[in-house]
């Protein structure tokens, strides 16, 4: 996919614009860089600049919300990784932070990467009521009424056997779903789209958000583990709450192929054709990793 | 103080009211609110009150940035106390946050109160180019340029015997400064001061964070135990670097009068009287906990 490949390098270097080194002590400029650069899909800042070239804007207009999405992004990771959550050595192929650097610097570069997210956020070249609506939708969708407060029902849900489809689905709406939301939704205010496309918009990152994960869970039971770099049937193994477990894998199936048609009747219901936020869908669901 | 006891109530009742449970997993609202209310001396939130009653404004005002700088304050604790960080088992008279739950606990609601902090921010009920300054302020003085940056380099000091009187000032005036200035500077723009009352805020607040840091560092030397809570003499038994032993007390004290001076030569400077804002200088340097 071509875009996605000249969308990441457009993202990769408003990081490295944004955290300039000067202006912080170098070893917390490393530790923020080094998890900012491990690269991974950049599918946050990508569904940005999907919505923008849809409706024809430039993607400068969007190099500020792109950015916080990966900085926040990569702090949650960088947290989730240390010892007392989900204790992991390797991310992407590489040492994760506090294995790279030190448990204490690897909080603190998630602290700043977070924190300066709202700083870059708040430059956004933007009338300033947009700046503060899309500064308070990013920290709903972070903070204890999304990412953060999936994460903390995720750790609870992993000790319990009896997790419900309801409960595992809002874990994942939070958790995962909330950031991806955020994407198009931000996406429509910096384009200022009308508010019917809007709404089509957040229905779209909804249904996006839950096709990606199934696909997720799908993947740990039959993907490629060469490909997918991580040991397949994990989730099995530890016991995990997943789509595949609560539906069978037929039933994970079904269940993404319904959340992908109806994340392509509210494109179709766009006021403009959308083949990159299809496109962005497809690579979504059909990605072996 | 009569006014700080009054103004503590009033934060106090604006976290509650910001935070409320109902939005998010129990366990973290109440993680989140066992920090909150483990009181302190709100000499943040106070200091965003007395610039109001200073230029005669309401309180309410003042009452989203108030709620966020103690906000992050308390994370900036709850993150500290990390066994990673100072592992610290116990804070005013109670267990530290992962004490009292786990750690993963503790990160996320430290995660959590930074985030909703600025969820708090954009709600703020002004001109929205105002707000937008607030939150591009306040990520500035708590991110990786301010607190957290001030953070990671007194860790890499302390691990140094070689510190320098410039090196030490730099570490407080960004770990713990950023943020007392901030307080100053957004009371500043909520009560819409001349621009040279703006100035001389922030000075007075930059005097008052070093005669703040001082006053502790003295405080170690010749507290009392059992009112400071903690054991005297501990920065010397850890190698501390600090403004007593740099200075010698005497120079301490020296240098915390000359602060104190330049402080209220600010306050002097303002078109108006400020006695409240002279009663929290008082009050910060005579201090004895």
């Amino acid at each position: 996919m071509k875009t996605l490949q000249s969308w990441k390098h457009e993202v990769e270097r408003s990081l490295d614009v944004f955290n300039e080194r000067e202006s912080m002590p170098d070893r917390l400029h490393d530790a923020m860089m080094y998890s900012l650069e491990a690269g991974g899909k950049r599918i946050r800042p990508a569904l940005v600049y999907a919505v923008l070239e849809t409706y024809d804007r430039p993607l400068s207009l969007g190099a500020e919300v792109a950015a916080a999405l990966e900085m926040v992004h990569t702090y949650s990771l960088i947290h989730d990784d240390l010892p007392a959550m989900d204790d992991d050595d390797v991310r992407r192929g590489r040492p994760t932070n506090h294995r790279q650097f030190d448990e204490a610097t690897a909080i603190l570069a998630g602290d700043a990467l977070l924190t300066d997210s709202f700083r870059i956020l708040a430059e956004t070249k933007l009338e300033a009521h947009k700046v503060v609506e899309l500064i308070g939708l990013f920290s709903q969708a972070a903070g204890s009424r999304g990412m953060v407060g999936g994460q903390l029902d995720d750790m609870l849900a992993e000790k319990r056997a009896d997790v419900s489809l309801e409960t595992l689905q809002s874990i994942h709406e939070r958790k995962t779903g909330a950031l991806l939301v955020y994407a198009l939704e931000a996406g429509a205010v910096l384009a200022d789209v009308l508010p019917s496309d809007r709404a089509a918009l957040k229905a779209f990152g909804r249904h996006l958000g839950i096709a990606f994960q199934i696909q997720d869970d799908i993947l740990d039971v039959e993907g490629d583990e060469a490909v997918i770099g991580k040991r397949v049937g994990s989730d099995e193994q530890n016991d995990k709450t997943t789509y595949p477990k609560l539906l069978g894998l037929d039933g994970a199936k079904l269940a993404l192929a319904r959340e992908v048609e109806l994340a392509e009747a509210e494109l179709t219901s766009l006021s403009v054709k959308a083949p990159l936020l299809q496109a962005m869908l497809d690579f979504i669901v059909k990605r072996n990793h």
